[in-house]
């Protein structure tokens, strides 16, 4: 039985699931038992079809033409973005068709009405190649972790802020210079502003977040903090101490809630995630049963992408997906978690300010940390050469968040300290 | 609706899965949507019993109690061992119920027969927990990157042997202390034999073949040699050229053919895979499509075995795993591998011998690699302090294994040598 596949976009990723559809039929026949015929793309403007690996009669700029298509069972979503993708992804899921998106923006801010819509239409929503590409960390968080209570999820989940922040700490380039030649080697965006200020990894840790959570997750409640404010200086006195930096997205649970961020941080070089360079992506996940698994490999590009779009249509195809889609709580959640501000979190933190070589600095600097209850566990001054600013950097004990951003304001406006104190959060995670 | 659960066996892993059953039945219903219930465990003594966790009246000296209760749709095979676990898993797939294992000794000798029962009588066998205890690779194998089609897997899949290796390599211990400490510490088993001499990974390379190549393989063409023979001078001298030592599965596709090879290696240093540790495991896998990933866990112990365990019952009482069994060539798969003999697997080389220090010794050795196709890529010799044997270390240039294993053989007929040549295969994994 051949199962139909209609393709709402055609971009970078669309037209290599179309390639592969078209061009591996039988290899993927072979493999997953799935005869899959695609039937139509969507695209905005037909006079721009430039791939002649894909037949031309399968295009259409009509939605109409894929959503009214009865024998079409699957629609397969790489428009990107909120709109028309919200509009088309409700009306499919809303006729019974099953739902294969690689959408991660719109999951984080439309996914629980999307996923409602589906449950209430008997159909299902499939989501692998949303959160790091070709990794299969959705089928992981809602299979073979599931008889876990997840304690943690920590994600390295842009390969652009990856490739940018290997290459500063590599080989010492500025962010502007790294940001540029990521761009001119096609790891960057003309417009990377989604990437470099977080805004992605967001989205990703949303959707992460609510599988290993099992709850809704409020976006807006997402602390997010970008890689376009690191300072090259920073990730050489990082080093010294034994630290790489990395754009993390978190995912915690405490007592009475859960947290949820996006900021660089400082990970110990011997862990595995500190270990993940270049545009490679990588999720740390705790179980209380499972301990810590790492999931790693490419977190975007047409192939690796269409990998985890092309094993979420098999999945539709056999009907296991849709079977899972039904029983499974983690996806047609209820509740919302209560998400504890980023000021409430504890963690070490690393801060760098440009001091003047005076005496009593270091004296007023460490009381204001004093009397916010923050205690020194390394410190490292370099003498200037330029003038009589100098760095100096601090590491903390472990301190709530709130505290310490506090605490660099005050420094901030001593006299004798130049511009704003760096502050990079340290995280220490499970072996 | 409470599906009823039997279990075969209460080792350590048994009486885990028991345990998170029993006490935190409440968690996974909410998180799984499923409501699962133990009714009766298998065991052969009810004297031997000390886990007070379990009521005494769940067990049984008696298959039949679990076999014959038509109440009962899922079995857990946690015995180990070929029998009576084969003929017990057999009789449970004969009679329709699913079943699940974690018995890698089993599946790679028989997985053929106990498959082929299953899928004749509607059953199905999940087997998530016989490869890398709580890591999810057959998981990624079989459905996460279903649309490659698989170059390569490479996998540190013994933790003893990995614990074993990372102790000697940090510390500089010999092979007998470092396991002797490892057995000491729970790392090793009183006999470690399994696991040292790669018979362990060999079981599960087969498992991991079959899935990423879709053949069934004859476990008898694994090629397999372990870390019983490891020298720690050839650690040291490894690490000064770059390289950390670790017990490999390997599986790899040719243009005629697989090879399967289970053989210490070196690394190099930078590799995610090197910087794998303690009892820790990782499985790399290539796919045409997905590029390169690796998934990353604890390889064993009853909590991180019994949550990939837990994850296939779940699967199994959703339905999702029987229909995916039905559906799914991988694992229904009729044709068996060609296998290439390790003689004609191509790596780089490296050579240790024992050499004494007299002119002419380097021109021999040398004229045998020569001989034999065999091009040198560096050579360290350092100095002897106790007698006038000195360590001689070439790393070769790509060759065919059997040529290298020649030229080792021919170059210990030498006078002026002493020993055996020590001989580790360099591995270059995909980036």
């Amino acid at each position: 039985m051949t199962t139909h596949i209609g393709l709402l976009g055609c971009g970078t990723v669309g037209a290599t699931v179309a390639e592969m559809l078209l061009t591996e039929k039988a290899m993927l026949a072979k493999r997953s038992g799935q005869s899959l015929a695609l039937k139509r793309i969507l695209i905005r403007d037909t006079t721009k079809i430039r791939n002649n690996k894909i037949p031309a009669n399968l295009f259409t700029t009509h939605p109409d033409d894929i959503l009214n298509d009865p024998d079409i069972q699957i629609v397969v979503e790489v428009m990107g973005g909120v709109e028309p993708a919200k509009t088309l992804s409700l009306r499919a899921v809303k006729s019974g068709k099953l739902l294969v998106t690689a959408n991660k923006h719109l999951l984080a801010l439309h996914g629980v009405e999307i996923f409602r819509a589906a449950a209430k239409a008997n159909s299902c929503v499939c989501f692998e190649a949303s959160c790091g590409g070709a990794i299969p960390i959705v089928l992981a968080l809602t299979r073979g972790l599931i008889a876990n209570e997840i304690d943690q999820v920590v994600g390295i989940v842009n390969g652009t802020c990856n490739y940018i922040l290997s290459e500063m700490s590599s080989t010492g380039k500025s962010y502007s210079t790294a940001l540029a030649e990521a761009q001119a080697a096609g790891f960057a965006e003309p417009d990377p502003t989604l990437d470099v200020t977080g805004g992605d990894s967001a989205h990703k840790l949303a959707i992460l977040a609510s599988l290993a959570f099992g709850t809704n997750v409020p976006f807006d409640r997402i602390y997010v903090s970008g890689i376009n404010t690191i300072d090259d200086m920073d990730l050489r006195f990082g080093r010294e101490l034994g630290y790489v930096c990395k754009l993390l997205a978190i995912a915690e649970k405490h007592s009475h809630g859960i947290s949820l961020r996006v900021h660089p941080a400082f990970v110990p070089q011997k862990h595995l995630l500190a270990n993940v360079n270049g545009s490679f992506n990588a999720i740390a996940v705790v179980g209380h049963a499972s301990g810590q698994t790492i999931h790693y490999g490419r977190g975007a590009g047409g192939k690796p992408t269409a990998s985890a779009i092309i094993a979420d249509i098999v999945e539709a195809a056999m009907g296991t997906a849709p079977l899972l889609f039904k029983q499974l709580p983690l996806l047609t959640r209820r509740s919302t978690a209560g998400v504890i501000p980023i000021q409430d979190v504890s963690s070490r933190h690393y801060l760098r300010m440009m001091v003047h070589d005076k005496p009593g600095m270091l004296h007023q600097i460490t009381g204001i940390l004093g009397k916010l209850g923050i205690s020194l566990a390394a410190m490292v001054q370099h003498e200037a050469h330029e003038d009589q600013f100098v760095p100096l950097v601090i590491m903390t004990h472990e301190a709530p968040d709130g505290k310490v951003t506090q605490a660099a304001a005050k420094i901030d406006r001593l006299k004798g300290i130049r511009g704003q104190t760096r502050h990079i959060r340290v995280i220490d995670p499970a072996p």
